[in-house]
């Protein structure tokens, strides 16, 4: 699998690069952002955080605007933010930035016409992370974050593959897409009638049957414009109570949806998941 | 004079917000962001580091982009980021990036058709620090920063008016906008053929003319693809070298004229201005 460059940006006395590949999975070609630590400089692979951004976001968002360089650099660990659905001329769209280009949803699509090329869970779990693995010095320790769609992803994804990922975190997630309008409106187009296949990609749903726990933290703002009708961190804290789940969820008043909220909080989401990186390295 | 908010968002403990206002001085409507730290809270005023950004942006780019807010919450120091231009229907502009609206170089324009809105100098100067000083608890301890056309708005504008500002910055300025394509081009249709007219607003010629100094700060990448054709920080370095003007001039490899570049170093610009907020004090 062979990948292009397309930028280069020192910052913090690391790197923030911008790479295209074909992608086997998506059936499209791809773009990825990737931030490498000067720690790469000495030898040593280093370990990795995968953002997965929010409904319209791309690959660039996320590094333009959180600041997370900058403890990444301090931390020794390389950001990966991938794009959120496969894009091109003939890839399957809707009008409706909550469908389509840009929201993936991080789930495999049965349904046509999405089914050609929005398979974004089998390239985050697997295809991304083999390309990461294979051309940077990356170790296969990794940790998994997002925000809103992007924090869905992020925790169901962690959360059905508890051996991959050392940690998960997320800010705002869509914590029980089956019971809100995004989720609802993204899973019958992807996967159908059938309700059983949504709970595959429900956080709520699998934290409750879950097995093998990873150490969980949210972050959500109490003024968000999406927090009671889309959002509902509530029922995740329920299903982390049920079940003893190590979730540890922050409210945050006066913080609403944006940027602004995750560039305020990501310094603690990267020292959570490098102490988890730690603990496992022991 | 009255102002309009139009977006609040709370990031690091203050708020980040918008506002617009009729301009008098630029005979428009305009838009500026202000971040206000926690420390507005407490009742005492806080100092103002003013932010001039470079051709194309608007005021939304340093907020989103630098991370300041961070280090400026910390500090207890407002940061206010107007536009670059005037801007409006009704408002001259030119199909190419480096003129008219979008690339306002923060000069009083005397040709037509400019002369009509293009008053930047005085709008930073005068009109909106008066504003911001009238609507917030903010002080009249005052720096001024900025970026590419902005830190050559930043640089001349203190050295015009030393008394305003206690300490200047600048990340990758147009140094000598009388000698570089982008300053030559500007300088023409903003202030006509006559090139005694031009050093008024090229920091190379003021440094060289200054007789009150004020400290400043500079830092540029080597590898920023405008340094040797429009942004020759080597004459301003000659200009303070022969006058023994206070300049901190620091180079930095692999660094480009992006914004990564601002935000890996917006930290060390904060702390400048701040010491030398409080060495005004006493």
């Amino acid at each position: 699998m062979s990948i292009e460059n397309i930028s280069n940006n020192k910052a913090f006395g690391g790197w923030n690069k911008q790479y295209t590949h074909r992608s086997n999975t998506l059936n499209c070609d791809m773009r990825f952002a990737i931030f490498l630590p000067p720690q790469i400089n000495t030898g040593t692979k280093v370990p990795a955080l995968y953002w997965l951004s929010g409904l319209t976001c791309t690959d660039e968002n996320f590094m333009q605007k959180s600041g997370a360089q900058r403890i990444a650099a301090e931390l020794g660990i390389a950001i990966i933010a991938p794009d959120t659905s496969p894009r091109g001329d003939d890839v399957a769209n809707d009008a409706s930035y909550d469908l389509g280009q840009g929201a993936g949803f991080y789930v495999n699509a049965s349904q046509a016409p999405w089914n050609r090329h929005f398979h974004m869970y089998d390239y985050i779990v697997n295809e991304l992370p083999e390309l990461i693995e294979q051309h940077f010095p990356i170790s296969d320790q990794r940790a998994i974050s997002g925000h809103s769609m992007g924090g869905h992803g992020a925790l169901t994804i962690a959360m059905k593959n508890p051996k991959r990922y050392s940690s998960m975190s997320a800010f705002s997630p869509i914590c029980n897409p089956i019971n809100c309008p995004w989720g609802q409106k993204a899973f019958s187009a992807y996967l159908g009638a059938d309700k059983d296949a949504w709970k595959e990609y429900d956080s709520c749903e699998l934290m409750q049957s879950a097995t093998k726990f990873i150490p969980a933290l949210v972050d959500q703002g109490n003024d968000d414009q999406f927090l009671s009708e889309q959002l509902k961190p509530h029922l995740l804290a329920a299903a982390a109570t049920d079940k003893s789940y190590p979730l540890q969820l922050n409210y945050h008043d006066g913080y609403d949806h944006s940027y602004y909220f995750i560039a305020s909080f990501i310094e603690q989401h990267l020292r959570f998941h490098t102490k988890h990186f730690a603990a496992n390295n022991h």
